[in-house]
């Protein structure tokens, strides 16, 4: 019998404002014996992702809320190490699957949307919670769907060195577009933008007056903006853009944490003389592309078009950390949690 | 020989702030005889719109600026009085164009865009400024094509009384909508809305908590608004809209005259977690659409489903004050100038 033990991290109570180490509690529970059909999960990484806050609030959305008192959710990789009597999954099975911020869990194949992965030689298996996944997908739907990307379209990317951006800025390059400029909050992620193929990345904390900068970014207007970020990004991507320009809205991480309504933008008459196009999106609404994104990446990582940054944490005690990490900014790429042995290294 | 003397509204000085009397003058000129080609135009009616607003000021836009000490352009209807040899049009022929904001003028038919209408029997000409002109073209067009509508959608409509959104709602009703509102600021306007068929109006003026009435008017959400005012309107209606639902931007007047950029929706971030698309356009770029326009237009005045509303004012000297009025909603539907006889009647 395998070590039945898990510890996991609990909503202890909704945050007000910026999330807080006080809103998160960890537990430990013995999990049961894994049942007919189902597996007994270990996981190896967990992630933390910024649209987690809003399941924190009490409120209606397209994910509905966390409950409190019981463990969170979200993405993480492990490995199959008990199966109970005709189980889809095998002992040492790796899987993808919803049962992240624990360390373990008990699981049929659709319970927690588990699923058989097979980790490409060379490339870590966490990779599947950042450019392989989620993050990766949220990229490449968001700028070739909701973007409608062609190769003649500059591209502006706010969290340009995050899970989700620097794969935008990447798709961008490896597609054919002539400039993609990318904004961070650092000195040291620009420099690694422009070693990843950006034009120029702008340092949104030093650069002064944002509109200013965009604009000496983009003398020629803006042909798709990827919008991670919101608030001054948003006005700023808006007063630049190009006749027939594309906005992705694809989170605003600006705001996750406020208290009060922030301020919209004070130029969306622009949309009207310039015939722009702002669209909001969910990635779980785009799944018929995952066939493609797969394709794609998987040639895009073999050529070499495409790397990322790993920010891990060690520790599924440090979860809540990583998490509030995330909203100041000290991920510098896929902020993942790591909560068990890398069995597939 | 015809009368040759023309009055006209000049710009005098680029307004600053709320457009008024002192940004205009009267002039009178002499026209010279039609040349080779050309023919000598006497205008019936000329329109105001308030996108003009915008081309008093001196800045880059999808239409160049009007000039200060020049005539203004817009559209007009008239008549041929007079024409030179070897002109495509005969004396006696009806012409739209864009030579308003005068009684009379001289071209060829590419200057001002002047081209020859066939009046629809017991339909005033004017109507070519109205609904079977620019601004029922812009309904059609941005309903249909921006806003993507389909006959499931609810649709609301703001400024629905005027020349663009009385034409809104008709179409909606008559392709097929089970929920039509719009607002407009008189109880007058909102009961001839219901007149229309909209299935409820809204007094924003008198209603309270805009956001609240639109909510109690969609209980089931927004599937297409269609926006001809932005601000509070925008955001109350960013605030009901239902999953991927579609605000087209048609206009934004509630704004053409501020002098500081105004506060812009604090509701963006529902874009992302409703899928919704804000999507500007320009008339102009969608006439591919005027032939299906045209024809259905026609259909619908003759089966009785498409009626409008037209505020007079009498006398080219008058223009200033009817464009002024558009700001502060004294017309009542299209908003027209009579600058000469009544020739097609």
């Amino acid at each position: 019998m395998s070590n039945r033990k898990s510890r996991e991290i609990r909503l202890k109570s909704r945050p007000a404002g910026m999330v807080s180490p006080e809103n998160f509690e960890l537990a430990e529970v013995t999990l049961p014996a894994p049942g007919p059909g189902q597996v007994l999960v270990r996981n190896s990484y967990m992630t933390v992702d910024p649209y987690m806050r809003g399941r924190m609030m009490d409120r209606q959305s397209y994910v509905p809320p966390f409950q409190i008192g019981e463990a969170l959710t979200g993405g993480a990789v492990g490995q199959v190490v008990e199966a109970g009597p005709g189980a889809q999954f095998q002992v040492g099975d790796h899987v993808q699957s919803f049962g992240g911020w624990r360390e373990a869990f008990v699981a049929n194949g659709p319970e927690l949307m588990t699923q058989k992965i097979d980790p490409i030689p060379g490339v870590g298996i966490q990779s599947y919670l950042g450019s392989l996944g989620m993050p990766g997908m949220t990229a490449y739907a968001g700028l070739l769907r909701i973007g409608e990307f062609k190769p003649e379209d500059s591209v502006f990317v706010s969290a340009a060195s995050g899970a989700v951006g620097a794969v935008v800025c990447q798709i961008a390059k490896a597609k054919g577009s002539k400039r993609v400029v990318g904004s961070a909050g650092s000195d040291e992620k620009c420099a690694w933008l422009k070693q990843i193929g950006c034009d120029e990345a702008i340092n949104y904390k030093t650069c002064g007056d944002l509109h200013a900068a965009v604009a000496r970014a983009f003398p020629d207007g803006i042909g798709v903006y990827f919008d991670n970020v919101g608030g001054a990004h948003l006005e700023a991507a808006l007063g630049n853009m190009r006749q027939f320009g594309r906005l992705a809205e694809c989170g605003m991480i600006e705001q996750y944490n406020a208290t009060e309504p922030p301020p919209g933008p004070r130029n969306m008459i622009l949309t009207v003389g310039l015939s722009l196009t702002i669209r909001g999106f969910i990635v779980s609404n785009h799944y018929d592309m995952a066939p493609d994104f797969m394709r794609d990446m998987a040639a895009w990582i073999k050529a070499g078009k495409m790397t990322w940054k790993e920010t891990i944490y060690d520790g599924i005690e440090r979860a809540p950390e990583a998490f509030i990490g995330l909203f100041k900014g000290e991920n510098f790429g896929k902020m993942l949690v790591r909560v068990g042995p890398d069995t597939a290294v």
